[in-house]
């Protein structure tokens, strides 16, 4: 096995798609994160035995990673801690007590010094990226308003790092994203709200590194929010992946809603 | 029929409680919003009739208003509607699109235009408000940490007017109030958490005029926080209602939750 890339995969459709633009990278199966393709390099790993991972990472030639696609808190087995999980665990542990995007970026920087660089999904596949001038389906000034209005929330509740989401439909927040993400978001605005209309809006965190857990979205994400009666998705130009594009567009036809970036 | 005060009732049990304290007021009842007492004198009314009711209030007597409990935005009747609701409509459907505070705030300005005046829950009832000294329950840090954030997000959503409750456990955001309510809230952090812990933080929104939509926890909230696997809640002290003490304090005793006020 050799390999310049390595893909420590989440779960969804990420990694499968980044190894399709990648096809010599290995990929990292993490113990309790199950992956629904079989690759053809592949690392087994632990959260608990991370020296093991660094070590056969070094030794098969990896100089990148990317981490793709969601991943839960593991549940750590302290007992099964190989020494660099242990002694990691005091900075994760601080880390997570400042939010995702604290622990996130530890992560990063715990790649880093072992000499890894970290490259972003949307390095590797651009084309998953929302593009600036993204408009599918027919939007009107009140679902803008309901946009700016998220986009207000968003950026108040950005530096302390809750949530990626908002629900907003005719000025009324419906619903914000925490930690159990967007598709919960969806599901309880399906279930609590009457009447219908509304956006969901979808952003990045300001100053969130889009090298980890770059928002993302895909048809099912569509196909929920119809489901709660909204009337569009609305993402940021650049800082959106969108999973299946072509399934994506299906989506919109079948439901009428519409889709568009702004900045 | 003669009264000084009417009570607007709205759902729940504060109605019944206000009413306890002034057994002399004057109950409106809204057409939609059901009431789960039969009040000695009663004032049946409909939202698309506000000009009746200003003229029945006025020949009755009265001269102060109060709004207690919680009340859904009615689904109006344009066609059933006398001259001085489609007269407000215009100023009701404005200040609706600017959130609830902003509805709420123009409805009291309304009332006092009719020469009104407007009473608090509080007013009428102080006891039922929640002490700054109030501590019910065993507590520790980690809590008051969780209680800190909450505090911090429910700060910066304050003025976009989004929500008077968050729950915070291990410096986590599992949800945040919306137009649902508390419940909701509750309910949707059972059905998605993993683990157990944690605090619900319930407060007022900064500036909230507190005569209309004071926060109130009862003995169903401490219940549903327990279901939820938290281990407190946190109210702001002099700011939110205890409709029911006693119950409430059974609640605590069987679920073991803390219950505490701070500034």
């Amino acid at each position: 096995m050799s390999a310049d890339l390595a893909i420590i995969a989440g779960k969804g459709a990420l990694p499968e798609l980044l190894l399709d633009a990648a096809p010599g990278a290995v990929v990292v199966r993490l113990r309790g994160v199950p992956i629904g393709f079989t690759p053809e390099q592949v690392i087994d790993a632990r959260f608990e035995r991370l020296g093991a991972l660094f070590d056969t990472m070094h030794q098969t030639g990896i100089t990148h990673v990317c981490f793709a696609g969601g991943m839960h808190r593991p549940d750590l087995d302290r007992a099964a801690m190989d020494e660099a999980t242990a002694g990691l665990m005091p900075r994760l542990t601080a880390a997570m007590a400042g939010g995702d995007d604290h622990l996130l970026r530890e992560i990063i920087a715990v790649f880093e010094e072992q000499g890894f660089g970290v490259l972003g999904a949307h390095d590797i596949r651009p084309d998953l990226v929302a593009g600036p001038g993204l408009a599918i389906g027919d939007t009107d000034q009140a679902l803008y308003n309901d946009e700016a209005r998220g986009k207000a929330i968003l950026d108040a509740l950005g530096p302390l790092d809750v949530g990626q989401a908002v629900v907003v439909a005719g000025g009324h927040c419906l619903g914000v994203e925490a930690l159990p993400g967007t598709d919960r978001l969806l599901e309880f605005v399906r279930d609590t709200r009457r009447g219908s209309g509304g956006v969901l809006i979808k952003r990045s965190k300001p100053g969130q590194d889009l090298r980890i857990d770059m928002p993302a979205i895909g048809p099912a994400t569509i196909r929920l929010a119809a489901a709660a009666g909204l009337e569009g998705v609305a993402v940021e130009g650049g800082c959106v992946l969108l999973l299946d594009r072509d399934g994506i567009i299906a989506a919109l036809d079948d439901t009428g809603l519409a889709l568009w970036s702004s900045p």
